[in-house]
């Protein structure tokens, strides 16, 4: 994508929102011609629905919207690469996120920004504003508060609760290494992985590949590597010291990428140079996700000598993007009425996400995400 | 409606709710075919709109959902005439009227049902969920704690919130009696106003006739007439007995009733006799309200003597309904970004609805909720 094809995407992006007002707009599942239609929909005939419902436990997923919806939260304190823009400027990407819940996995969506940034105050509105909903999708929350909002989300409701620039990107990384791997004929075991970033995506990208048996990561946030006993860890990044960096190694991201079978990139723009992706094992698997720049373009990675390269951009092979995984993890949470997304579905949902494709080659490691069979393969094993 | 006609009413409805699963769904307004139109809806083109409307205050009323979205919320606390059923049975009632939102008024509103009926509690939940939306919509939440969570909400937000139970009743009451009054030839400063309930309901319409000129109305609760020094008395009733019963007179409804020339019921089904409104002066004017069992049913009412009978259902003449109200008047507020919607714009609103039928009988003082003109009308005066 040069730049100025970029810019035009922006100009275009600018005048489509305007000219729609938004992307959001509602619409009735029942018909509503005039009066007689009136009287099922609304009174006196909802009378009768919310009588049933009020009394039936649990009829309320059969008779409202809840069995087909999940909200969309965000607080915009850490909006794509933006950073902490607020609601107002998470608001046009959540409006989006709901778009693609309903044209990948016919998901009734609903956007909700909030005033607050108070990780109390945010898990006393979700926990008030759920019950309509049969999931809760939180996005571009920053670390660690998401961490704390997530897990106490999930323990205090009764629908799942899951923090999607975490798990989805997980599943998703976790799906596509698990073919780069098949390709250049190594084992996750034995491979020496560098995550570069270590918010929100970072760090559950490291706790899938562990989970997933990868037993040599280096995380690296912007102080370098993260290491047993550096100063001033917080308790995420102390877990991350303590699960990774099995030598308790230090130094910085060269030092880090040295003899690394694999880079995992979920940080800033142009931090990797030619001659990192050089200092790699052979057959080097890159993976710079950085949006919309990535840590290391394509074509210096291949200078580099890297085998296979993935990004989080459409514009070049091997897309990783967590919509190929949120729309169906919620089709099957909701379909499955699943009470909480549990690691053992998320390692179930990249394993299947990696099994689409049989014969991966080193261009052609996960499906994209307008591959119609996502949804249904992911929504098969939530449950 | 006759009972059986009623029941057969119940069951299609729940046939419906259940075979749709709800009513409620999203839609995109923008295209959203594949890879071309993702860029500009999703990363990275949406990245430009996040930064612009983090940057342009107000801009996000033109390039978000915000301009033309309006919030319903409930906490079950007091839905239709069900009572306290919580969030799950408020749920269909709110799904309802946000179609109708939608039908009337081309507006998108989302329906939210809340885990709690703290008053503080609602109030920071609403504060915090509002940045989306460019109106608050509060439905079914009982009285006396709705007129706090709405004066509050309507302090603290620079968006307009409306207590649709208050004063879209209020409202359409105002608009039917005053042409109720031109057919009977009596004046509004002169008559004899009972209204009983002292809910959300009656309070806002007495407060509303009182704005309008009224000067004798009495409002009695379940433990008849609101008079100034009877014991108990809540802050909101205790303004009612300040504002009107100017004669301070006691007792119950029938005592009320003799010699006044307008009854008004939002309180509970067949507690008028057909005596009481033989009791009323001529041309008596009886709005029977209640739904879906009126105070008196038309016939009985007829048979007392009234001259001019409304109720709130669509089966008898008259229907007086705050779906005649809301679309417009939150049409009106988004249209010219009005921050409140202040006692002017209620009674300019009453007063152009009134305007629509020109000449007035005692079959038809307001008109049906499918009345086109009803928007385009009401929104005029909301600025």
């Amino acid at each position: 994508m040069a730049r100025n094809n970029f810019d035009a995407i922006k100009k275009k992006a600018l005048r489509l929102h305007k000219k729609a007002g938004g992307k959001f707009a509602i619409m009735s599942k029942v018909p509503l011609r005039g009066p007689e239609d009136l009287k099922l929909v609304y009174t006196p005939g909802v009378g009768a629905v919310s009588s049933f419902v009020a009394s039936h436990k649990g009829s309320e997923w059969e008779y409202t919207m809840k069995g087909n919806s999940v909200l969309v939260v965000s607080d915009g304190s850490a909006v794509l690469g933006l950073g902490n823009i607020g609601p107002y400027g998470a608001l046009p990407v959540m409006e989006g996120k709901c778009l693609l819940f309903k044209k990948f996995a016919n998901i009734d969506a609903v956007p909700l920004v909030l005033a607050t940034q108070d990780t109390e105050a945010i898990i006393a509105t979700v926990k008030a504003v759920s019950p309509a909903f049969g999931g809760i999708n939180l996005e571009d929350i920053s670390a660690p508060r998401c961490f704390e909002i997530e897990a106490r989300l999930k323990r205090e409701l009764d629908i799942p609760v899951m923090h999607d620039d975490q798990h989805g990107t997980a599943i998703i990384v976790l799906a596509g290494l698990l073919n780069a791997l098949k390709v250049v004929k190594k084992k996750l075991k034995n491979s020496k992985i560098i995550i570069s970033g270590a918010g929100a995506a970072g760090t559950a990208i490291a706790k899938i590949l562990c989970l997933a048996g990868a037993k040599n990561i280096v995380v690296l946030d912007s102080k370098g590597v993260i290491w047993r006993g550096r100063p001033n860890l917080n308790p995420a990044k102390r877990e991350l010291a303590r699960i990774t960096n099995p030598k308790n190694m230090k130094g910085g991201l060269a030092d880090a990428m040295r003899g690394a079978d694999v880079f995992i990139g979920v940080s800033g723009p142009n931090i990797v140079t030619e001659g990192m992706v050089r200092s790699m094992e052979r057959n080097a698997i890159v993976f710079a996700l950085a949006n919309p720049i990535p840590e290391i373009m394509p074509d210096a990675a291949k200078r580099g000598g890297a085998k296979i390269i993935a990004t989080g951009r459409s514009d070049f092979p091997n897309q990783l993007n967590n919509s190929q995984v949120f729309p169906g993890v919620f089709r099957g949470a909701l379909d499955h009425r699943v009470r909480a997304i549990t690691d053992t579905m998320k390692l179930k949902a990249a394993r299947a996400i990696a099994a689409l494709v049989p014969r991966p080659t080193a261009t052609n490691i996960v499906p994209d995400m307008f591959d119609k069979r996502l949804v249904r393969t992911v929504a098969a094993v939530i449950r």
